[in-house]
């Protein structure tokens, strides 16, 4: 027993108490013939204290700490002189009687403190010192609580955990897989799973009716920003449902998680909106709703004014920014350049501020006072308001306007992180036009059954009819972050012979993709449907961040590389001979 | 909403009650007028029945069904003219008035019964109808409690679950790791872990203080019998702890698990052997203490006889075997020639067998009577019983005769699967020399700390004490299996670096093969032990089997091959391109 209580649990009740304590120096300090030490473990932290009336051999030792020196101390807890009411064992401090240096520590190369001095890449190198760090190690608690808290939700509502393999066969359809070369199996690789997906859908053949399992997935991608090689799902399937089985039963784990873990309690049952709403009014299939300035269409309204940029549009946008009328010139032609960024990809911005005094806009050429103040009523903005207008191809310029939407909610500080507004978007287009290839894709993947009222247009042979079909799947979005995404499964044989049909694929070519679970519907699928939640950016949104890296114990950076354990790295001839391989990386 | 029920929840207490199951067909049965089908679902089986007064339309779809149809049933709950005690709902059946056809089946290639006529490789290559049969699911579902449970346990013990990364740095120690190529970096590869172990530790210089992960392991072994390339491990690390700390613990998890899934309730401590012991008396570092039949030495009891056996022997043991003295000459020679085999590896075997008349022995010509009565005296023999006795090297011997003891437990049927012997085994050695390069080897790994008492003998230079140095090791052991181990770990720098002397490893060799674990002891890393759970092999035990290939949902088989969904398998050119590899495997 190295210790009887934690550096977080002494309060004024253990006042007269002996206690032994161990953790980490965080400070010391010198006041007049006092010295403080402030000791950490992973529940807090405790002050200790000595004094002239202290024995000389426990001087000794304080004298020699240094920080993060792993220490054992004994002493009396008293109460305070000055209390420290910011943290909870602030009334008590301990007087040392014992003291005993279980390890040194050299002087780490960053400061532990919530704000660090140490950069990125230094920080990524000593990862173990940098979870030391409150902001770090309560992120991780945070994730802990999440998945059991998970895991207490999914066992009470009758689903079973169930490891599906990490080793898996290969598959050439969507992301790159990585890959592990098979020593017993010379010339041959298994997979590492991009998601459970197929598995999860044998379970259900298997009858297990109600599956789930927090997994780790894999994708060999040129990483975007704030993407990791592996990542961490809730996956979840479940037999003999329907969509609304599917939502009731993860918003009621979304709402469990929202009470033990943040405590707020969401009454309500979250919005449900179609996909073409989250574009039309949002200008997103991922809307942030804890802010309106919702996108109003105009393209009836603002024509035949000799505006070529409106007359020749397909559409016509705007979104009202409440009082930002004071903007300057210079604040909007700065839009202007944002908005015009590839990234936005917009055109241009017009802009109507409008003010007590009357309507200002940069369309003064074209519109009148009046045809103006007809926009004003449409979009109902009022004085000290701003309406940004954007024209063009329809859904690009709906994603435009949801762009400078989200970066307006931003300036004006509409995005509370500690406000939550949970949402689900239904009704996404089952298929996507390529243009290129000249065919249908599948929005999802070719398991995600039609709506049922839209079966007839499935089979249609008109592109119209098939581009109007919607698919039974839905994702769960939170403060405009997808966060989780599923659908209804096609489990009828002729419904998943006509999507493949759809689809271009042959008979062969379904077979050699999807061969197992083609083979083991053969043998009694239950109608069944199920979602993932990606779990590393659910916590990250939990704890009000943006970034996921804070909410993953080891990390990976922007090239898929471990920066504290050096990896990946060159492995010996030997074993690149008992995998019968050879590499042909170019000579550094 | 496809059912009000589920096939496993109505009774008597339904009665009147209309209601609607869905689920596959078990079997369909035809008495007089009456058709009986049992609807089977994972919550169990619920008889559905009609009869002469049903209608055409129903009467039509039921004689169409064949097994594992999946159907929709409504009906009324009527009670049972013939109850079935056999099973939950056996007192009901449901009146079908209406029945819907959700997918057809084909017939299975096997029986989807307790005991089915599938042959293992069939049933491999089906695995998602394998694991429809009741034992399959049911050794899942324990799977399922033991893993819900073993982290309500550790989340009420202050153990966070923090996932370490898996794709890592390939380490050269140990068993051989699968590794992953990594396309962005050219030539490099990243290693799947064999376990956990440097990142808890890290963990633990983080200050996490209590760690666990029920966590995938992977180990490119050649597979023996029952071992998988992919396993799961309950991995545990804490900080501040001795051994007893560590013990207690998760004695704790294992008593919690006991009661909580099988209802057992563990009162007493576990018993704690040390291995010099568990060698003495069971002739096993896993000693099977469900039943006696212990080792007794015989070494200065029996020479001197002219017996060379004896007399040149190191070693001499004997087993009492109860009961078994009818046993005919021909059975004993078949146990001589079965302890004699290879994998036993004993060169004889004696006996003497005690009857009511006086003894008979395979060494009557070098032993009086009153020579063998005092074996037995010493043994505690009595009528009716044979011993068994082996000589040799004493290591070997006592090994050969615990193979034996096991051998006689199964023949006696004394190893009943339903009873649990739980206990610890404590004081390995630390080091094992080996005579062929002539140097020490850990038994464990060079992170485990040797006992604090024997901290003198580690720092002797003579190889006698360095062997008698006990390592700070646990097992944990039920019924002959081991099922968890681990140890104190080295947290002070300068045994850290005698243990690398020992081992004969230079600085830049530890650096090169532990480097960023060695820095990070740099900083401040607590006293910190751990251990880590074989979590199939533990949950096979519950279920009290012998194989974990049945508590693994999609296990692989021996070549490593998923037979369901043939993996490995071949990758394309395009991504061998990619991954900067060729493969060097002979063409077929």
């Amino acid at each position: 027993m190295y210790r009887t209580n934690t550096c977080g649990e002494l309060r004024i009740d253990h006042v007269g108490h002996t206690v032994t304590l161990a953790g980490w120096v965080q400070r010391i300090r010198k006041m007049g013939g006092m010295t403080f030490i402030d000791l950490r473990d992973r529940y807090g932290i405790t002050q200790l204290v000595i004094d002239g009336t202290s024995a000389k051999e426990i001087n000794d030792t304080v004298a020699s700490l240094g920080r993060e020196y792993v220490i054992q101390a004994e002493g009396k807890v008293e109460e305070r002189q000055s209390k420290n009411n910011k943290i909870p064992t602030g009334e008590i401090e301990i007087k040392l009687t014992k003291i005993n240096i279980l390890n040194k520590a050299q002087t780490p190369p960053f400061t532990i403190e919530d704000e660090s001095d140490g950069g990125e890449e230094l920080r990524a190198k000593y990862r173990y010192l940098d979870l030391r760090r409150n902001p770090l190690k309560k992120a991780l608690m945070l994730r802990h609580k999440m998945a059991h808290e998970t895991r207490v939700y999914l066992d009470s509502q009758n689903f079973m955990e169930i490891e599906t393999p990490y080793l898996i066969k290969s598959t050439p359809e969507g992301a790159r897989d990585f890959v592990v070369p098979s020593r017993m199996n010379p010339g041959e690789f298994y997979a590492l799973p991009q998601s459970p997906q197929q598995y999860k859908q044998l379970l259900m053949v298997a009858g297990f009716d109600r599956y789930f399992q927090i997994v780790r997935c894999f994708r060999d991608e040129d990483l975007r920003a704030d993407r990791q090689p592996e990542f961490t799902q809730i996956d979840c399937e479940m037999s003999f449902v329907e969509r609304d089985d599917v939502l009731r039963t993860f918003e009621g784990l979304a709402k469990h998680l929202f009470k033990s873990v943040l405590g707020k309690d969401f009454k309500e049952p979250f919005l449900r909106m179609p996909y073409s709403e989250a574009m039309g009014s949002y200008g997103s299939d991922k809307p942030d709703i804890r802010f309106g300035m919702k996108i109003n269409e105009l393209t009836n309204d603002v024509k035949g004014h000799n505006f070529s940029v409106f007359d020749d549009a397909q559409y016509v946008g705007g979104i009202v920014v409440e009082g930002i009328s004071a903007y300057t010139r210079k604040q909007i032609d700065e839009l202007t350049e944002w908005v015009k960024r590839s990234q936005v990809g917009a055109k241009g911005l017009i802009y109507i501020r409008v003010n007590e005094d009357g309507l200002k806009s940069s369309i003064d050429k074209f519109f009148t006072q009046d045809d103006l103040k007809k926009i004003v009523g449409k979009v109902g903005a009022k004085s000290g308001d701003i309406i940004f207008i954007m024209s063009g191809v329809k859904s690009k310029t709906q994603v435009a306007l949801g762009t400078l939407r989200i970066e307006m909610g931003n300036r004006l500080g509409l995005r509370d992180p500690k406000v939550f507004a949970p949402l689900w978007v239904c009704d996404f287009p089952l298929l996507e036009w390529d243009d290129e290839t000249n065919r249908f894709y599948a929005m999802h993947h070719p398991f995600t059954a039609p709506k049922p009222e839209n079966l007839d247009k499935f089979y249609s042979n008109k592109k119209e009819d098939l581009e109007l079909v919607s698919a039974n799947a839905y994702d769960f979005v939170l403060n405009g972050t997808e966060v989780g995404g599923g659908s209804i499964r096609i489990h009828d044989a002729a419904v998943q012979k006509r999507m493949f049909e759809v689809l271009g694929m042959t008979d062969e070519e379904a077979q050699y993709k999807f061969g197992f679970l083609m083979q083991a519907f053969k043998f009694g699928a239950p109608p069944h449907g199920g979602l993932a939640f990606g779990f590393d950016r659910f916590c990250a949104l939990f704890g009000g961040q943006d970034t996921i890296r804070d909410y993953i114990a080891f990390p990976k950076n922007n090239t898929g590389r471990d920066m504290m354990a050096d990896a990946p790295s060159k492995i010996d001839d030997i074993q690149m001979k008992e995998l019968y391989l050879k590499s042909t990386a170019p000579e550094e």
